[in-house]
């Protein structure tokens, strides 16, 4: 395999990721903060090794991209873009497990954090967790639109469009789509904050909310989280946002040039809609009926965590795991669904459900009835053997691995709860996790480097759609 | 639909059932304990019943069955079955929701268990939980080799055979494999029931033992089950007796009539030893160096607990929870294996993760070269999209039934681990879970009312293997 054009774009990543630590940099020296130094020299670095690579490769990316090449990129780009994102932080005196977890969960959009006492951190450090997730935002949406529909992950060839349909090989012509996307994604991230700041927010917060909520991503500038927020208003804009945050962007795009009802015609939308209108509302009357709260405080308690643990954003508003046991076993399902494919959520994601839920009826009816015909469809594309084992196959996958996962955390010494969900949430990009440590109250600073190294692994497994790292696992996918 | 040859069959299994409680009746007279009286107006009812409906539909069985057929009556004999064995049960004087769920964890071979003091109960009530679980185990053997295969469960259309493989109606002619199978279930039941009498039990422990061992049942008839007993001696054959009861039948069958090697060709014998193996050396070194055990003694307690589990015995030996962490989380892990198909063991079965191994080796091969020709094979049959889809599906719905039930649980103010441990073991009809209420030192008894019936209907949809239960509540099964 050649891999010298995989050089070429790794570079041409690490020179970007570079020149977006300058934004910090500046807003440091601009409030008199000595933390900029760490910005300016991670800068340094990471630019100069970008730049190498990126002059050194950049007569070898002229045919496109293979697909074996383009696995090991995705891979290696995701691997290694945290590797130097978490230089910064080395800033602070904390461990390099720490740095590379709170980079990993950074631009993964995951939200756990290590660190605490945000309002005392130099707010350059605050802006570069937000400025991971919001690029690691773009960088998932990119990789589900244009990558993986064509590298069939998981059951993505359901969504292979003029921009990822390649018979051979992938050409560099989705650049055009790709600024539409960020266009569109920066648009919408503006709006944000602007409600954030209408609402109650200081510039600088409504600014970092903004996007970590777009991006799902879940880092606040508060140890409290949303909790720190007294106006209902600021939540239920969260819940608007991380819920656009939550659904394909191409449909966002398709609304923003006219065609809005695109996002009520689409089945995952839909179900993500109908989903978390439902689970809102039995958990806010369990909470006026067990709590005596009042309706629309309940509602709006549930519809906010639940749209953020669902759509993997992971921000925190209250301890629901005070709430007893029904409240804590609904979260603990809710970490595994996710948002739609093409968006910045994690998890399971919605049109799996719908595959699965297809292909278990049609299963069920041809055991009865071995001469059935009929089929099922997604969207009007049929559920062919192919694309059921690939869904199938993934939903096992995942869910094995949170078991795998839960396994070597406990060989650490993690409690089975803390082990489980921390797992969970992971493989999810949730962010928070249940119990006394990693709960929502929590944070994940105490768990051994041991721990930290494992969770890290497992977001960024997640994040790659589990077999785009798996695949490169195979010694086959080495041979000629 | 005609159900008529389904009410003779029916009416047929209940008189057997009635036959069966006069053994217990038997013994109570004998040692004088005035409980016999439950037995016999439990048999008299029960046999009434059976005699009843055999009598009125005995000239309808002359067809064989249907699949729709064969799918409602094995259904309706297991959840009804229950109903009539748990009436014995209620001359203790406990609730019909204790007594069902006592019958259905005995039936089904789960071993959770309601009723503590076990030694001083009534000798014929310990018998009567032994004899569930034995004709238990001789009722899943049967279903698991002659009808699921026909009916295509869970990908077990790998094992059709000349006693499964109808092309069109299940004919009864597969009785003369029912009795030499019966015949070599009774003659390991005997060997067993030796064994531990050499060893150090009585008469009455041996013979209640060897019955709930065969049958990977784990009822016991002491309230520390085996830790009652002292002789490592009595633990070992345990371990060798549970094992065998997790390996197909056909196999033992075989070995029997003089051909031992079958055993050892099989890949779900091999797979299943090679594993137990492999953890309960990893388990006894890691208690070696962190609990200062000798390794003889570490050995047995880690081959005997993981054994119990992973066949899906659930006897107790030890608290395994006091180990710490990673052996909790092992535990945990090993609650889903289960036996191999055509066993007593529940769970999701050894077959089923070879067959996924292949597939996803297979599949991630695919998604980088997708003109693979190369197909997968099960023990030298080649895994169709057919048997993948069967398999897969049946995989998703085991896990995802995990968290449906772990959900309503934990709605009916179950904490998460009793919740998620408790859903677990009864759809994999181990027994024990984990946490402080369910947990190997601990028993069902405190649950309420509730969560009785819900873990009822969990360990019987896993006995069922899900599908042959779910398939009846599709409506399009009722029309014709």
């Amino acid at each position: 395999m050649n891999v010298r054009p995989i050089f070429f774009i790794l570079g041409f990543l690490y020179f970007g990721l570079a020149t977006s630590m300058i934004v910090p940099a500046i807003v440091d020296v601009a409030v008199g903060n000595p933390d900029w130094i760490a910005f300016v020299a991670s800068a340094l670095f990471t630019g100069a090794i970008g730049l190498l690579l990126a002059l050194s490769f950049h007569r070898e990316l002229v045919e496109g991209l293979s697909i074996r090449q383009a696995f090991l990129l995705t891979t290696l780009a995701w691997t290694t873009l945290p590797a130097f994102g978490a230089l910064p932080f080395l800033g602070l005196g904390i461990s390099y497990a720490d740095a590379v977890f709170e980079a990993v969960s950074g631009i993964t959009t995951t939200g756990s954090t290590v660190l605490d006492h945000l309002e005392s951190q130099p707010p350059g450090l605050l802006l570069w967790r937000s400025i991971l997730q919001w690029l690691g935002g773009v960088g998932i949406i990119v990789m589900a639109i244009v990558l993986l529909p064509y590298l069939r992950v998981g059951g993505m060839q359901l969504f292979q469009t003029e921009s990822s349909d390649r018979s051979e090989k992938i050409v560099p012509r989705a650049g055009d789509f790709v600024r539409l996307l960020a266009g569109v994604y920066l648009l919408l991230t503006v709006l944000c904050a602007l409600a954030y700041r209408a609402s109650e927010m200081t510039w600088f917060d409504a600014i970092n909310h903004a996007m970590t909520t777009l991006s799902t991503g879940g880092f606040s500038t508060h140890d409290a989280s949303f909790g720190y927020f007294t106006e209902p208003s600021t939540a239920w804009i969260a819940v608007v946002f991380m819920f656009l945050g939550g659904v394909p962007f191409t449909l966002i795009i398709q609304a923003v040039r006219g065609r809005p009802l695109a996002l009520w015609h689409d089945p995952q939308v839909i179900t993500l809609f109908r989903f978390l209108v439902v689970v809102s509302l039995f958990g806010a009357l369990f909470l006026v009926f067990t709590h005596r709260f009042e309706l629309l405080d309940a509602l709006l308690m549930t519809a906010f965590n639940f749209t953020s643990v669902v759509t993997t954003t992971g921000f925190s508003y209250n301890d629901y795991t005070l709430w007893g046991a029904p409240i804590v076993g609904t979260i603990f399902m809710l970490t595994f669904v996710g948002g739609c494919t093409g968006s910045t959520g994690g998890g399971i994601k919605i049109f799996r459900f719908i595959v699965f839920a297809g292909t278990l009826r049609h299963h069920l009816r041809v055991m009865v009835r071995p001469h059935r015909v009929v089929s099922e469809h997604y969207n009007n594309v049929r559920l062919t053997p192919d694309i059921v084992t690939s869904v199938l196959a993934f939903l096992v996958a995942y869910l094995g691995l949170v078991g795998v996962f839960t396994v070597i955390l406990t060989l650490l010494h993690l409690d089975l709860v803390t082990a489980l969900t921390g797992a969970a949430q992971a493989i999810g990009n949730v962010g928070p996790g249940l119990g006394d440590v990693i709960g929502p109250s929590g944070n994940f600073a105490s768990l051994s480097d041991g721990a930290k190294w494992v969770l890290s692994a497992a977001m960024l497994m997640g994040r790659l759609e589990l077999f785009t790292v798996l695949v490169i696992f195979d010694p086959e996918f080495w041979s000629n």
